[in-house]
């Protein structure tokens, strides 16, 4: 199909990411504003005025979530509808584009949409989600809450003393926590989701590619990893009667990088935390907790993996491996994919399939049945979640054009689409 | 000579050890008595009417040590001294032996002098150090301010906001810490300073000695090690896209552990603490802080080792050796420690020679030429500034034993040990 008429603008989708910078901006350039705090709540304000602007109709749901809707001047209004969306919430100290981008995309995508008079076929919705990067209890709260996958009792909880829950956060704003299951809908309501995100690693960049056709969203596994040994004095200990939890510690954690290297290319694995105790120049280390992620869109790979990581750990004397948490992952929608392939190809725009590392909004809908895009645009040098997260103006502008191009294609493709289901 | 007359009283020193035990007793056994807080300043009054009821004169100095002088019978009083001593302050938490041995014995084999009817040719004293293990700023402060040795400021110095300086604490007591250098006396005063102690090590259990005698005081050294990474999204970033400076740690701690263990059994080195940055489940570490500490009597080890340690690190992209602190070793007199021996061989004790991993206030002596001697004795386990620091009451009077007996040789033997000086 033609949708030549659909032309995106960088100067409009620049400058509102730059206006929506300005909410929660520090000094150094980063972004303090997590979710449902003061500067949250103005970027809400100011967002849903350009929503508004933009000709939708909005509301914001129980949760708290921002819902944008634009409803086809042809055809029936309460049609599945097709959603673009993502976060306005940022994490501590992070960057203008996390989040920020697929919602001003998300915008200029329907602006552009409108300005093509080429004939919506379906109800369009653009979705702000509440509390993506869990400030308040977990992550995606917003996604969940739409669908009724909240953790009984999680809006109640926060993440330590003196911390905000979320009922407190949605009563600070007027809303009633007791009304939290409002915020629910059908699955049948959504004929996709869709959502452009900063790739938020380097994988882009380093093959030279302004669209990444994202494949799914890796599974997640984390582990504590801890060590005894015994603690003693550091000048009065000879070396051949030490027992030094750090040493042991150290041989897991080179045996463990090696191991996820020869797992292969689709695989990652970090020990990013390390404590020991009890910690002292002079105190030779008596027990070390580490912590370990494995994350993958394989799950053979992972089970592997963390078949070989036991055995590591089992080799070392009073070593244990400790699984806390394992994260299903999510495939996205092969039409879909296909789809946004082919609006890249139209365009010629070099594109590279591959695996979200992260989590986002978007893994909520897959689960559902509701099928699901991701799109991403690199971040200069992989950086994201903090001052230095970076974009290039003109992958902004091109990716906004795949999504309009995209949620124009799938409405249009209604009948080949739900064939492929 | 003929010391058979000299009968150390088992009973009497574990009752006074028991007694000191009292002061800042916490409910898990641990001894909560830092240098002149409350708990000390009671055990320092409790202690110093056990001094004079061994017929003791005893003052305080401006630097609070706690002098108690016995005069010869016969002969000059004005003649140096010999002095036995150690400190009754603990570190935070500590146990009941560490300081707390060395003042009760050195009390107790000035009583079995006493009662032996042995006539005593030179003055003896019992000295009582302020704040041995640092609770102010640096330890050994009472030997150091005792020979002038402070560093300049000190005294107005703390560990921390809230924390005291000693100024303060000297103030609190009624002491004029503006008087601080009226502490100091010549080296010429004293003949020989003596002190005994647990060791805090494992060595004498293992080698199944009940007396330890002291070759010297180890050498150490404190460094940083530091490695420098690219910190990034644990699950966007591809493992041969990384650079984890939590595994070039890794890599650092085996390889410093393996060369300290090839350097021989007279030196130990210990990393004792590591922080990661930024240290998050799903945050590749950008940088790693950790310590090390060399400790040795043999100064050619050390440096050896050091260049050992220096070419690891340079081997590793980014990582940095900093040098923080190098203090001098100390040795023990050779006089001294045959005489130690010898009293061993005559009450047929076995005794192990060693160095001393841990720093004591008979560092302060050597460097000013005061011969000077140390005695160990077992700790249960190798345990020490816990609250599970334990001894047998059988070493204890054994140690208390050849002290007495070795003070005794020692102010006997004037002529022979000028002679050897």
């Amino acid at each position: 199909m033609d949708t030549s008429a659909i032309k995106v603008k960088e100067d409009r989708l620049r400058k509102d990411l730059l206006d929506l910078a300005r909410f929660g901006e520090e000094p150094d350039g980063g972004i303090m504003r997590t979710a449902l705090s003061d500067a949250d709540l103005e970027a809400r304000r100011w967002f849903q005025a350009r929503m508004r602007e933009a000709g939708l109709r909005v509301h914001e749901d129980a949760a708290a979530n921002i819902i944008g809707r634009l409803d086809p001047a042809a055809g029936p209004t309460d049609a599945p509808c097709i959603a673009v969306g993502s976060h306005i919430d940022a994490v501590p100290h992070g960057g203008r584009f996390d989040g920020a981008l697929g919602i001003c995309a998300g915008l200029e995508a329907i602006r552009a949409i409108r300005e093509s008079g080429l004939p919506i076929p379906s109800p369009l919705e653009l979705l702000v989600f509440t509390d993506e990067e869990g400030r308040h209890f977990a992550g995606t709260f917003g996604s969940r809450a739409m669908f009724n996958l909240l953790i009984e009792g999680e809006i109640h909880r926060s993440k330590g003393t003196g911390k905000p829950s979320m009922a407190h956060s949605l009563e600070r704003m007027g809303k009633d926590p007791g009304r939290i299951g409002e915020a629910a809908r059908s699955p049948s309501e959504f004929r996709a989701y869709l959502e452009l995100h900063i790739e938020q690693g380097p994988v882009l960049e380093s093959v030279g590619a302004p669209i990444g056709i994202v494949e799914g969203i890796v599974d997640i596994s984390r582990y504590f990893i801890r060590t005894k040994g015994e603690s003693g004095h550091a000048g009065t200990t000879p070396m051949h009667m030490r027992d030094d939890a750090l040493v042991k510690a150290a041989r897991i954690i080179t045996a463990v990088n090696d191991a996820v290297i020869l797992a292969g290319p689709d695989i990652v694995g970090t020990i990013g935390e390390l404590k020991v105790e009890p910690g002292a120049f002079n105190i030779i280390p008596g027990s070390v907790q580490m912590s370990l992620e494995i994350r993958s869109m394989k799950k053979a790979a992972v089970q592997s993996l963390h078949e070989t990581i036991q055995e590591i750990v089992r080799s070392v004397d009073n070593a244990r491996l400790e699984p806390i948490l394992s994260k299903g992952g999510v495939v996205m929608d092969p039409t879909i994919m296909d789809t946004i392939e082919l609006s890249c190809h139209e365009q010629g725009i070099h594109f590279h399939r591959m695996g979200s590392g992260a989590g986002h909004d978007a893994m909520t809908f897959p689960p559902l049945g509701i099928p699901t895009g991701m799109i991403f645009i690199p971040c200069v040098n992989g950086k994201s979640h903090c001052p230095d997260e970076e974009i290039r103006w003109e992958d902004a502008a091109v990716g906004a054009q795949i999504l309009a191009d995209t949620v124009i294609r799938i409405a249009s493709q209604q009948m080949q689409f739900n064939k492929t289901r």
